[in-house]
């Protein structure tokens, strides 16, 4: 695969400019491309620059909002609740998490509970954004119907990511963010352009038959949850919080309300904060140091996230998919 | 396997009797009782009788507190510690769970976090206490080393539970309750009694090799997260809430303060209940509605604790193990 050298900067500036070029306004291109710059620094190129012709798609569509405005309003002293004004998920963040920080520093525990926002991002930058205030972070999402219950064999969940971030002052915190479906459905159409198989558990074919080819499942057939029923339950749940608690559209009625133009659907998200300092008291961090000592102490153990942060202390130029680069450059004007 | 017929209320009587006779006071006889026969109700008998031996070890050992009488303090309006006097979890839950559901139901969210209890029940008796509030529950607690973290072969989390209640009001609650590793210990136990086998992917042996035998397992082996790395993140994040943000004793934590007794260790537990009609607003019960009715009519689908809850209807006598009897019989002083 052949690849160009960008800096981060460079990065930045492609998506921002790509995104003021196709409908987004300096507030809302700012956000986004600090969202895809993020993701090409820490390794996860298939939350970068690869979702850009899918955001401008939405934006050309006229589906998503380029020009949001989003406000948060609280409704107890530990709720805030987040209308996204129809825009991208980073955007409405910018407005919601610092008022969920606040609400949490006061009450020790608050939620955000978002509508109207657009998310087809990684969720691990807006808890690591609560982190950084030495607080815990919980997020999740829905999407559109990609992945079956345990024992059905049609679509009923999206991949529905669940991220968790705790705080570690003066480290890196430990975060892991992850679908709650078996694979991702972009790893398992790259194993069908590679010719790989995929494990048993991965999908269904179109006949809710179990497979290892990735082009049966990707074509017509669907995903399953990580961990049988126990991953359900979890993707489940990732329902009921970020459309049921946040009265916003489950899976199933954000596909039903789409116009199919490739971007992400309107729906929620769920994001709690909890404060250990007021939960736990004094000394919490260097109680939960020495557990993350004895557990990344032991052998065959990786932290969740740690490769990811090792790959942002990198200060070389992120290799970019030269095609994709072509791609982008195809929808700008100049 | 031979079994004797019990009515629920000599269910619940004999091991009322057995924990008075070996120590327990009324109050703290009668909330252990009483999670004993809801658990043998609902089929669940891993949680049952099966457990009456190791209580009242740890009531002759002098480990647990059999007159706790546990106290809550409200820290904010939303968060709520509980002190368990060393005492039972259930006995806790008497005191805390009200505490929780009146923060919340003001402020829209709450948590409990409890120290200084010894937890060896189910957790669904907690999350569907608050659901009957019309709130959503979760729980979560550590135990003692059981579990290696996904890629090593030594134990570090315990079977780290996890339990989840979605309100639906005038009908049953939709409750996950589920240990994050692949298997519970307590199924572990039974299957070895039982002389039955267990899939790959439940444990390993002493020496960090995969095993079907649940002997091997059990003495001497670890049992494996459910799902590989991301069973193991959320795991993980059990031992984060339910001891570093409680302020209380991580699973190895527990294990080297424990007299190994074999009843349950001191620890601490983690509950948040949330009440979607503040979050959400009104109309989130007929919202859901529309999600459940369309998951449950999916072929193949089981809905999380149905058949838990459809095991609680029967009027018959539960049919426990002979042997069982006999043995709590012999813990009895007439």
């Amino acid at each position: 695969m052949a690849t160009i050298n960008f800096t981060l900067d460079e990065i930045y500036d492609l998506a921002f400019n790509c995104l003021t070029q196709n409908g987004a306004d300096k507030v809302n291109a700012t956000a986004l491309a600090g969202t895809i710059m993020k993701a090409e620094r820490d390794g996860s190129h298939s939350h970068g620059l690869f979702r850009l012709p899918a955001y401008v798609a939405s934006l050309k569509s006229g589906k998503v909002n380029g020009k949001a405005r989003p406000t948060a309003t609280s409704i107890t002293p530990a709720v805030v609740r987040l209308h996204g004004d129809n825009g991208y998920a980073p955007v409405a963040h910018q407005v919601g998490i610092p008022a969920l920080i606040e609400a949490t520093k006061l009450t020790g525990i608050g939620v955000l509970a978002m509508t109207s926002v657009h998310h087809m991002a990684a969720l691990w930058p807006e808890v690591e954004a609560i982190a950084e205030h030495n607080l815990v972070g919980l997020a999740c999402t829905p999407y559109m119907p990609a992945m079956a219950p345990a024992g059905a064999t049609k679509a009923l969940f999206g991949t529905n990511p669940i991220a968790f971030a705790w705080p570690r002052p003066g480290k890196t915190p430990v975060v892991f963010d992850m679908a709650t479906a078996a694979m991702a459905m972009g790893e398992v159409q790259i194993a069908a352009r590679d010719g790989h198989s995929v494990p048993l558990g991965t999908g269904l074919d179109a006949d809710g038959q179990a497979t290892t080819d990735p082009n049966m499942i990707a074509k017509g057939g669907v995903l399953l949850p990580f961990g049988g029923h126990k991953g359900s339950a979890i993707a489940m749940m990732v329902e009921l919080l970020a459309a049921g608690l946040v009265n916003e559209n489950f899976s199933f009625e954000a596909k039903e309300g789409d116009n199919g133009d490739g971007g992400p659907p309107r729906g929620g998200q769920f994001i709690l904060a909890m404060s250990p300092e007021i939960i736990a008291g004094a000394g919490w961090a260097d109680h939960c140091d020495i557990f993350f000592n004895r557990m990344s102490g032991m052998d065959g153990v990786r932290m969740p996230g740690d490769r990811r942060h090792k790959n942002r202390l990198s200060t070389e130029p992120r290799k970019i998919n030269e095609a994709l680069i072509e791609k982008i450059r195809n929808l700008m004007t100049g």
